[in-house]
């Protein structure tokens, strides 16, 4: 029954018509939808459910584009994206060819900025802002911000930066948590502001007291000069908030769209930023993802009357592989620490912050913190490794380059989510991270192909004959079949085909696509052009017989799912030239920039990188060449 | 007349056993160090007058390194540096082979960790302050920060992770500016804390008069009662900084050492991280600087009975010529915005702000929020040029991948300091931007080598018919005569050396090392071996053209001052090689690490990439070849 939902999809009824007494059965009906959908696609469920009343109150009230919503990592905008002409395509969710799972430009004029990464909303509503005004066009901009991202810097530099923008409205969709628990003094102080008896409420009735407190006595007279300038900041600016600049407006129940309506209503009031903390609960709604939203924040497709276990642990992935070696290893060695970004889970550090909590560190989504820290403990003797995943490593490049390498700091990457990753798409994936850490000529990278591999260079890393920046790359999820047979051999490179003794072709890869690599390599061979496939382990620095070996093949191939300028295969191919190879020499990997949202597997036929994407690759250079 | 502080510096006398009424005298002397020093060597002058007490007082206090101080963007560090053992190297500051301008921990057990960037001190003090805890070892870790540091985020990422670490102490050293004056909503919040009669102690005095207040009245009973917390909140926890975690102890008098060394040695008495707000006056005790401290920021050597005049611009450089050039142009497009990361003057947009003050924007010490904010701009049709240094640029990294490139927003990169920089050594130099523009295919990056090229490329991608991300990169100071007289052809590579009819041998450069290719190419020419040398001005995407005309030579050099892993060097390489280019192709570039601090000509030969350097690789690589 979703009489309303269907009226206003069609057309029929309008969000800002609909009598204020229907607005919650639209929310009730948004959220069956939800359900209905994301247990089909899979997709961010906890989130959206949330923020169910949020949404329907900033559409009731503002109209995109002309006003713009920004979001912060924008994985809760499927309220938003159902309410701006998209219901329709729910079932393509997150799939190749289908709608994204988070706001994009180029899908809606409705989408007003892009938002993968976090802490980005309030610079981008800030730009949006400002432009409006020197354009002198009319428009409220509305970033919707998570108390978790209040954990990131980018944030604070914003609200450095809002002047007085009174277009301006932040929205705190304050939900207790972040995709794992908050963490930090932030978090603390949000939780002072929600637990006082309504600031705002308090704030007026103070005013008003005071107005009509008569001055009696020495002692209040005493307490009212001296402390003139405390009380008043008290009472006027007693939030961090309003010490920035903004308007201060809360705790709102945001789930109450009465309550909502009216503070975004009143927007346009004030001749400032405006500031609104309101309170969500993730997966409201759906009661096995409000009892355990982190279970629900991203989640594969589910049955509705047959839930997945939320505890059961995600045995079978790289990061689990990961995380219990690091726990176990640190048994051993008491200088071992770890530090995450908010992703304890996802990474499988949760192993290690059991086994030696106090040597765990999630900073929030802090990446820059992350590695300027990790470099503290490190000039101090301990050995931090830090995990994060490959797309946010990006967040602290300058950190890498600055604190740890040129200090040749011991700390030691995890990146995980490395290469192609499913569903989420451009914004996510992990394609830049072999480029990045192969600028530095003595920074060894590792890209295990399977669980074997990972276990035994992570170890390697970790033991004391290693130190300095190092790291080790893997993809998200399981290993295969195929590459798990393949076992480890702790050589940094491997020939994982033989096909014959005078094999005119050498195909090179790492990590999952050595999968495709080797079935392409069998084919042709089996097709009569002998291909020998070699599976390097150690991108940076390549070792240096690999080269020697490859300099004997007539033709030379490398597939990568990285960006094609400046990784394995850039790298390799200058290796050859410093030798003189006068072989021919061919690279394919990704394009520095827009990915879509599909599966692994799609990806890798899209961009050539599959198995027949590869066996054709060779095959039409061999007929040119 | 030093005599305190040369009995200090020959060990006759200790910091820590003076008599409290000599150490003014000892400040007295320092200053007079410094000022005779810096006005020889040239370095860092007004922040290293400001802190004379400051670090005084935390050497009387504190001892390193078993207690660790950890500077903010470090170049405050002299009197720390002077006070460790290094007073005698002065003369060789920030020169080859000398005393390093920033802390080094090279250079000294009493330099805790890198710092040239800034935001970084209190991420790595909680790291180093965890790691002592983690050990069971002693020792307060002290991070001095100055009040500019406080625009960028990463302060608050670490702010959000001090927890209880009660061996912490943060150093507030607020002097109402960062480099330039200081920006924003948190400037606004210090002064309020700056201009409330003393909060520290008019908190106590509350609190005081409080617990003698009898409750009287109807009036004074409700407000305490309906506004307890909010009134608790005043008291216990006014500042942000409490909030934070903090015990906030100021603002305190800078230049006070009985305050400041009271004030810390009261640290160890705190259960929880000791926030010290202090106030310090930039250029303390030397008039001119203190007058206009920014032109005594960073300075070159000086007369101290002839100063320079700080009002007169710096006419002759790159940055000028970009800042004069953009303002003039944004007189024909209101579009055009300009955007600063607290470097309004060194960047030339001081032009820009003078002439469209509304369209101009320095966001602070945030390179983040500064792309961010601009691709904000551009979404909304504005076109923002965002100037930063290149190795401040490595901030925004993801923010340039994931919020303009995949957006593909309107936004033109200025990148100045680009290539190798004198003085400030490993920290400042601008490397890595070459090989990051590089990345991304379909993303224009220009190098001009001179006035006339810089103009010429910055209208065009400012026209309307150039648009999404583009860079232009230019080197810190002034043309020199001989890349001025090459003029501008307009073109995207140019033959600056035709040597003959068939050259064998083909020499590329790009920016200020044209000069020294262009030397070297005519003197081998001169003994015989002809070289026809290239420069490039658009080094992304590669001119396919300069591709083919290469292929011809039977060897090819390529020199740059970038790194060699993924900038101009690597390309070319891999273009000729996708083009089967069976010769001799050879690149050279830098390392991506550690590189000293000394002269640009003296960094050159260094790394072989003057005209002698590249002469003698030419010459032997083709005896080897």
């Amino acid at each position: 029954m979703q009489n309303i939902l269907d009226k206003i999809l069609s057309g029929e009824l309008q969000l800002k018509g609909l009598p204020a007494d229907r607005l919650d059965q639209l929310c009730a009906e948004i959220r069956g939808f939800l359900i209905e959908h994301v247990s089909r696609t899979g997709g961010h469920l906890s989130s959206n459910l949330g923020t169910v009343e949020l949404t329907v109150a900033l559409h009731r009230v503002f109209t995109t584009p002309q006003d713009a919503i920004v979001f912060d990592v924008g994985h809760q905008c499927y309220t938003h994206k159902i309410l701006t002409g998209r219901a329709g395509r729910f079932d393509t969710l997150r799939r190749a060819g289908g709608l994204s799972g988070f706001p994009n430009r180029e899908e809606s004029p409705h989408d007003a900025f892009i938002a993968g990464h976090g802490n980005t909303a309030l610079s981008a509503a800030v730009g949006i802002a400002r432009a409006k005004k020197l354009k002198g066009e009319p428009g409220t901009v509305v970033a919707v911000i998570g108390d978790g991202a209040f954990t990131g810097g980018m944030v604070y530099e914003g609200m450095n930066n809002i002047d007085t923008l009174d277009n301006l409205v932040v929205v705190l969709n304050d939900n207790k948590m972040s995709i794992s628990k908050n963490v930090g003094s932030v978090s603390r102080y949000l939780t002072s502001l929600r637990t006082s008896p309504s600031y705002h409420t308090a704030k007026h009735r103070t005013e008003d007291i005071l107005d009509k407190t008569p001055v009696v006595g020495r002692y209040i007279k005493e307490a009212l000069v001296y402390s003139k300038s405390v009380l008043r900041r008290s009472i006027y600016n007693s939030t961090f908030f309003e010490e920035m600049g903004f308007q201060y407006l809360g705790p709102l129940d945001g789930h109450d769209l009465e309550d909502l309506i009216a503070a975004f209503s009143s927007a346009k009031e004030y001749d400032s930023p405006l500031f609104l903390h309101i309170e969500t609960v993730k997966g409201k709604g759906f009661t096995p993802a409000e009892r355990n939203p982190a279970a629900f924040h991203g989640v594969g497709a589910f049955d509705t009357r047959n839930l997945p276990d939320p505890d059961e642990p995600m045995n079978d992935s790289f990061s689990e592989a990961m995380g219990s070696t690091l726990a176990d290893f640190a048994d051993t060695d008491s200088r071992v620490c770890a530090v995450t970004a908010a992703m304890k889970y996802a990474t499988g550090l949760h192993h290690f912050s059991k086994k030696h909590r106090d040597r765990f560190f999630d900073v929030g989504m802090a990446e820059q913190h992350a590695v300027t820290f990790a470099a503290g403990l490190a000039v101090e003797g301990m050995r931090p490794l830090v995990a994060l995943y490959s797309t946010f490593f990006q967040r602290s490049y300058d950190q890498f380059i600055h604190d740890v390498n040129l200090q040749k700091a011991d700390v030691l990457f995890a990146i995980d989510r490395a290469g192609l990753v499913p569903g989420d798409g451009e914004t996510h994936q992990g394609i830049y991270d072999v480029a990045f850490f192969s600028q530095f000529e003595d920074v060894p990278l590792y890209a295990p192909c399977n669980y074997a591999e990972l276990r035994f260079w992570l170890l390697r890393l970790l033991s004391p004959q290693c130190s300095g920046p190092r790291a080790i790359r893997y993809p998200k999820g399981a290993e295969c079949r195929e590459l798990a047979a393949l076992g480890c051999s702790g050589e940094p490179f491997d020939c994982v085909l033989h096909s014959g003794a005078e094999a005119p072709v050498a195909l090179v890869s790492y990590g999952l696509l050595t999968r495709e690599a080797l079935a392409a390599g069998r084919a042709l061979t089996a097709e009569g052009l002998p291909v020998d496939v070699y599976k390097v382990t150690r991108l940076n620095p390549l070792p240096e017989k690999l080269v020697l070996l490859l300099c004997a093949y007539s033709r030379v191939y490398t597939a990568e799912d990285a960006i094609v300028s400046g990784s394995l295969g850039a790298h390799l191919g200058l290796a050859l030239q410093r030798r003189d190879y006068a072989g021919r020499y061919r690279s394919r990997g990704l394009p520095a920039g827009h990915i879509d949202h599909a599966e692994v597997p799609q990806l890798q036929k899209m961009y050539g990188l599959d198995r027949d994407g590869i066996i054709k690759w060779i095959k039409d250079d061999g007929k040119r060449g």
